[in-house]
Formats: structure tokens, sequence, C-alpha cells
């Protein structure tokens, strides 16, 4: 199946992203301009579901790389977005046919309609993730074996390069110091992939879920109905907290945004520990849920969710815990993005407060 | 005119190159080590002057970037020398012609020699600088609108990347950041040009130089003369201090080896401050030479240059000042090289001790 992904669709699709952007994934506001200026520019974009992508198709991965605080004070250009695709297409020494989103995440969802748009390609209707993740191995394609090398990145300055390494973990380290060095934001392209390997690697229908969940929410506001309500449903997952954030602790550091938040609730306060994305949910020493799962806040009355940058004191939110794509909670899928990878020495535990057993 | 340059003469030749090297270019045993492997394993390279270069061939550069110290505990692989001009020649669409030393200096004159020998093609008899400089756009190329970029680097884990830029300082600044995360030492491949403009740019005969330099000294040394009297005759230079090494403050930040020197002398005590090469010699206020003239430092007898991370308390030392390539005096090559690059408010000082008026 195929639609057309014209800018009045933009604001929706990048509220859903936000969503499952888990904090993460940057400001939708920002992705969603960069979209909507593409789309008058270029014309729509057709979004494609796996199902119908060849078999020998070339899809890329497009995204911003760095800490979304600063994004928000450096926009990026059209030029920068397609910049690296450019440059990884003249490394392959094949044309590039479809671009796909990296993660799902506000700006991440976004870049790549511009991409798709300003570059005349067909968008696919999926992601790596089902979710955002800060680093870039982070993608179920890495569990099948697809490499993000050889990765390109590009700054606003006109600045490119192309990786080619011996791992993920190198290009991320390698690109990641690049990214701070080059302003702490900017634009990557990478695990090329034929359309057989992406219909087994990617998330499907993600972008149709992010329009979804993005309308869902606007409907139950249309509707005077419990917008948060609306977003539990879609996503099958359920309210974990409610309070006012009374504490967020922040800094950029090594490229990302890393935190923490306190959320006072009537007897109990929740906090919220977070790099680019939110990681574990914890009420003292209770934990509620962490990585893998979805951990969302949203604004208790609006349910516009807000991102980890976004965070300020005093904002009433409501915090929904979802379950990840089950691929995510495989022993290797684990060690690559549960608590104990990012420094959290306790298992994972999913929305619904199982805990995992290693295995 | 073309020569060949076999095993036997790597030794003389990495000995004069570190002369010029000027505490810098890293440890000559070690690049003699690697290029003596290369001679071996696939024979002799053949020298060509600058002269006999034809006016279309593509010329590349190629050196170790990082810190020197680093370089005597992380050995480079024959793979990772030629790594980096494989990925550059894949970018750039054709097959490069001619190998070229950036620079005049231990580790930094003996690697092309190994990289030319692996790749089957003749070496340059020839350099960017004529001495040795710490950072990758500090050659006279630049001051002839060549561009470090595109530059393709490696380091000896399999990494590689294609770096493509606005300007030599950004090439810098990112293949930095990258070389620090890559374990400090990488193998770097750029400043591509045409034999018209090598003719141009580079220092002719260096490599030429080298090698009467280091045969000048072991000459010396048979005769029962002086070699250090060799080294100043041959370098048309002046020996400046003599002493004996009662201090090393040495730091390895940014990439680079930064210290300073004190050496004890009759009367006097001389400071030498480095970036991984020798910029300032000093005694009290007084400013006896500065870059970009050189400053040499030999052991007192046998007048085996010593690198700046080889200092050693004890070492009885000689320190010789010597003109540089006569293009370093311009204007715009001293806001490049000159002592304000490096953060002294200091005019620069010619090896003859005369100061350079800012133009």
């Amino acid at each position: 199946m195929s639609w057309e992904l014209s800018a009045s669709v933009v604001a929706d699709l990048a509220r859903g992203a936000a969503v499952l952007g888990t904090g993460g994934g940057g400001d939708p506001y920002i992705g969603a301009l960069l979209a909507r200026q593409a789309l008058a520019e270029h014309g729509p974009v057709t979004v494609v579901g796996l199902e119908d992508l060849p078999d020998d198709a070339l899809v890329l991965t497009v995204a911003m790389m760095g800490a979304p605080t600063v994004m928000v004070e450096k926009l990026p250009s059209l030029d920068e977005v397609v910049a690296p695709v450019h440059a990884l297409a003249a490394s392959l020494g094949r044309p590039v046919t479809h671009i796909a989103c990296a993660e799902a995440g506000g700006v991440n969802s976004t870049i790549p309609i511009a991409a798709a748009a300003a570059l005349g390609l067909p968008l696919v209707d999926a992601d790596g993730m089902g979710r955002a993740f800060p680093e870039l191995q982070m993608v179920l394609p890495t569990l099948y074996g697809v490499t993000a090398s050889p990765l390109a990145f590009a700054d606003e300055k006109g600045n490119t390069a192309v990786l080619s390494t011996v791992d993920n973990t190198w290009t991320e380290r390698i690109a990641r110091v690049a990214c701070v060095e080059m302003g702490c934001s900017i634009m990557i392209a990478g695990f090329a992939m034929s359309g057989t390997t992406a219909r087994d690697a990617l998330v499907p229908a993600s972008l149709s879920a992010c329009l979804s969940i993005g309308r869902g929410i606007v409907d139950a506001r249309a509707a005077k109905t419990d917008p948060v309500a609306a977003v539990v449903e879609a996503l099958r997952g359920r309210e974990v907290f409610a309070g006012k954030v009374v504490d967020v602790e922040r800094g950029t550091t090594a490229g990302f945004a890393r935190g923490n938040a306190r959320i006072e609730g009537t007897d109990d306060t929740l906090t919220l520990s977070f790099q680019n994305e939110h990681l574990i949910a914890r009420t003292g020493d209770d934990v509620l849920v962490t990585t893998p799962d979805l951990i969302i806040v949203l604004d208790a009355e609006s349910a516009e969710p807000i991102t980890t940058e976004g965070l300020r004191y005093g904002q009433r939110v409501r915090v929904v815990a979802a379950p990840s794509d089950e691929r995510w909670h495989g022993p290797e899928a684990l060690a690559m993005v549960g608590p104990g990878y990012f420094g959290y020495e306790m298992p994972s535990h999913r929305f619904d407060g199982t805990v995992e057993v290693a295995a």
C-alpha cells in the first residue's frame, strides 16, 4: 500500500512521532517546519509500505545525530539534509531508491520526509526502532547484520564525511566525536540495505502509526474526551504516573542531552532518567518501567508529547508506559539497549511491570 | 632526476628527516622499521625529482596524524598505511600516480616510503614543509590553494573515513577529534594535487636532503670530526645552545604532545616550548629563535636527533637553529605557523636572531 504525504498531515505525524520518541528525537515543531518547507518546494512524497518495496531497492536511513537541545538553536537546511545522501550514493556507486526513518521521534521522523521530498524519492512506511534511542547502532537492522557503515554525515557549513568502519560501535564513536566538533548536530545517512532486508529488519507501518497517534490526540481533544487515554489505547500501554515537574537536572555531555527529572504526584515522586530519550522511570527504589519499553511524558490535559529538552518546572504531566517492538526484548537486543548498557544495574522492566530475567 | 630507494639507505634518511623534524614527526627508528619492512616485501621505490613529474600526475601526501608519543606504543601496519590511499583513490575516481611526504620528520618521511613500496608507486623527492609542523593544514600547498580535503584516514582496526570539507581548518578539526577517538595515531592521505601544482607548492629535493644530512652525521662520526658541526653546515644554521636536559614537562592533550623542556648550560638555562615540534627557544626573556625557523635538539656527541617525546633528564644536548623555506616567512604563512598561532605573543625570530616585523 502506498499513500501521498502532503504538508497538511505533517503536524499530526510529527506529534505522533514525538509520542513514540519517548522524549527524544528532537522538537517535533522544528522537524515539522523543515518537512513542510520541503513539501511546499518539491511537492508531496509517496510513502511505500514495506510489502511493496522491490527486493533490489537501495534503502538508506536519514537522521539527525546529536543533542536535540542544540538543534533547537541550529536549524538544519534542506542542503544539509540531502548532503549525506549524495555523499553516500557517490561512495556506494549506485543510486538510492528509497529513504527510511532510522527511528520514530519528532525530528527524525520528519527529516526523512524533507530528504525524500528534496531528493524526489519515495519514503518507506517503516523505521529502524519503532521508538527513539540515543545511539546510532541501536536499530533493529543491527540485529539483522546491517551495518550503519558506510555512513555519511554533513553539517550546516558544508563539511561532509563518509565513514567505513569495522562495526557499528566504531561508527557511533567516530561519528559522535565528529558531531560534537561540528557543533553537536549533524545530518547522517547510512544503514544501506536492500528491499528484502528492509522488509525483515524495519518496524512496519510506523509512519502510518505516528500519523494515527497524532490524529487520535487531536480527535480526542475535539471530542472533549481524554487524549492521554487515546494514546494509551493506541499503544496498548498503561498510564503509570501523573504529577507536576518539580526538578530537571540536565547537561549536554559527549553529544547527548543527559539528566534526570522529578515529577511530584499525590503520594509519590517519580524520577525519570534520560539520555536524549527516557530510559528509566522509578519511584524511590521501585522501578516502574525501563528501556527498551517506551516511557512517554505527555501534557496532562492536551496529551502534547514533551521532549526531554522541553521539560520545565511546573508542567502538569502524565507518564505512559508502552511496549516496544518485541524484538527489543531478545538477549542480544537487551545487551544493546537495556538498562545495563546505559550504566543502570537493573534488569529490564517491561511496561506492565514484568521484570525480565537475563538469559 | 630519479633514484632507487632501497632498505640500506633508510636509516640515514630517517636520521636526516628527524633533524628537519625539529623534534616532531615521530621516532625515526619506528618509521625506519616500517619502511624497511615494506621495501623488503615489495622491493625498492623509485624516487622522482619534481622536475620529472608529469604535469597530469595525481600526487597524494601520506602521513601519520596524532601524538608521536602514542605511535611508539601503537605501531602502524602496512595495511593501515595503504588504506587511506585506497579510500581516497576510490573517492576521487581515478588512480593515484605518485606519493609524496607532507612533512620532513622521522616517521612522516618514512611512512610515505612504506606506502609507495606497498602500492608499487613512485615517491616524489619533495615534501610539503621542508620541516615538520603539528597541524595538517600547515603545509606550503595550503598557500597555493591546495586543500587537504578530500582527506582519507584509517586506523589499525580497519576503520576508514573520507572527509570533504569547506576548508583545511575544518579538515584538521574533524580529523583531529576522530584521531583522538581512534587511539591518537592514524594514517592519512590527502592534499591531492597535479604534477604541475606539486612542482610549485612542494619543497624540492627534500628526501635527498634528509639522506645527505643523515649520511653527513655518520660520516663525521667515522671521521672523528664534530657531527653537530656537519648538521650546522648542511643546514646553513647556527648552534645556539649547549647543555644538559634538567626538566621536561609534557602532556598528551587534544591529540598533541605538548610541553616545555629546560636545558641548563654553563651560564644560562634554555627553555624549549613544543607542540609535537619545537616552537620557541628562549633564555629567560631573551627569545633566540621561533617557529617557522627550525629548532633542532641533537645529542651533544653523536648529533643523533632527539624527538620531543625522546627528551629525558640528563641528556647532554646541543641546540641548532636553521632557516626554514623562505615561503614560511610571508605574512599569510606566519599567520598559519608563526608563534602567534600557537598562543605565544611574540614576533617570529629567525634562526639568526632577526626579529620579523608583522606586515
